[in-house]
């Protein structure tokens, strides 16, 4: 039995684990993947205060991963398969065991979203659904296209541009919805162009992308663009991973809490981007994760 | 003219600072001393997503500063003397010159209490008031006092345990406030002594101290502690530093925001130690300043 079970390895979860196990309690993280969340899986972090300079989210990662584990916090790499978190016990049914406590923090975050268009899964990990960080290399010279327009895809697009011969960002709205750092930086760069007001329709190729189906939203034409061997990288959005949790009433998917990182149910915390809340970013995971575990190690 | 201006370069400053630019907006941090805040003053930085194994204080505000100006913060080291936060045009009036903005966040902290006992500002800097990060190695081998009891003190004094030969806790409650690490930690450590229930009431001294006179409260019982070429490090509480504010109305001495770092006034953003919370950490702070750059650069 543990104090405090926390679902999710991103900042949110290592903060919350790091502050328990301060705080007296036994802490366990269960996570699917790696330690580091989506933070983990950039190509360079960002405005993160005390971050190292030019920091890789892999690098971020491990050092995240170090820190808890210095820390005395559990971490078991496990599919979360059921949670029931109504009752003074809350119970978490995994693929390698069943666990409880009378605590839990939900900070399992967000997965980047598919496309569901033609193509897609047929060519997934072939050239399509690629990540900048791991990929990039491998399209030295070559073309890409980057899916989305937020801060997400236009960062990686930036790093795309220093390997790729040529990147395209294809973003649904007229304008860009980065910050203005990117902007300017995207702007600057001469081998990325932008296709706004545009949205990918289809993929089609046998081993890799042969050729895109583009549509223009303002004139509904459809072009076909010829990019054998390309890499396409989606950047456009993210669902909350909160089907786990149909105890909770959500909004718009995500888990609504209070400055306390309370939910509606007793015992029951959410911290990071799995919860209503306006700025998504390492700095407002990693704060969600300290005060939720706070509050717990106190109720 | 800037667009943003932002008091104090601690880490809700400087994450405000560091978001600001990445907004397009020009910021100016406004600073009294160092880059770094109370946290660039510990011996040892704790519980910080993502910092570096065994970071000193000193480390963390120096990797800060740099983050700040690469970013293209401007910091500015002045005196603030007066300011005006109503109306559309804030005015930031200091000894090196007046700035206005239409925007301002206000993040400089708070400053250690003094306990305004006799002999404390004689011996000031000469025994009394001195900082473990700063002053520990001049205390190897001799005895020294930590007043205080919640978490910062008993983390110095943990520190100060590994120079000094003796370190006594002087603590008002009958319990240590801080966190269960720490007590562990203190529990174990062989020099260090807890006077719990007790208070400092006088240090005794000409060029350093020479005598100690402490209160047990629970007893009523003053005793005389001779303590020649002690060191006393004082983290009995901080106060914030709000006076500059008369037209914002205070909670306890502190600014209330909302959620979104807004004060009362239109423009006016508050983040970290400075505003009404439950949990000042380095972790709070930072998301603070993100979210109340953010704000600002939106306003």
């Amino acid at each position: 039995m543990y104090d405090i079970l926390i679902i999710g390895a991103g900042p949110a979860g290592v903060s919350a684990g790091v502050y328990a196990v301060s705080r007296g309690m036994r802490a366990l993280i269960l996570e699917r993947e790696q330690v580091g969340g989506t933070i983990g899986k950039v190509s360079i972090v960002t405005h993160y205060t005390g971050q190292q300079p030019r920091e890789t989210g892999a690098s971020f990662a491990a050092r995240m991963k170090d820190q808890a584990l210095q820390a005395g916090v559990e971490i078991l790499y496990a599919d979360v398969e059921q949670v029931c978190l109504t009752g003074e016990i809350k119970t978490v049914a995994t693929n390698k065991g069943v666990f409880r406590a009378k605590r839990i923090i939900l900070a399992n975050g967000c997965t980047p979203r598919r496309l569901g268009i033609p193509g897609e899964a047929e060519l997934w990990g072939k050239g399509m659904g690629m990540n900048a960080a791991r990929d990039a290399a491998a399209y030295t010279g070559k073309e890409v296209f980057v899916v989305g327009g937020a801060d997400g895809a236009v960062k990686e697009a930036l790093y795309l541009a220093s390997f790729a011969r040529k990147v395209t960002l294809i973003h649904v709205e007229d304008q860009l919805g980065c910050i203005a750092e990117f902007r300017r930086k995207a702007a600057a760069a001469a081998n990325i162009s932008l296709r706004l007001g545009a949205q990918l329709m289809a993929i089609y190729g046998h081993d890799q992308p042969e050729r895109l189906k583009i549509a223009d939203l303002r004139t509904n034409r459809i072009e076909t663009v010829d990019a054998p061997g390309c890499g396409i990288f989606l950047y456009a959005g993210a669902v909350p991973n909160t089907a786990l949790y149909p105890e909770l009433t959500l909004e718009n998917g995500y888990i609504p809490t209070n400055e306390r990182m309370e939910t509606a149910l007793p015992g029951v915390y959410a911290a990071g981007d799995i919860r209503v809340k306006e700025v998504r970013q390492v700095a407002t995971a990693v704060a969600d994760g300290a005060i939720a575990a706070i509050r717990a190690a106190a109720y």
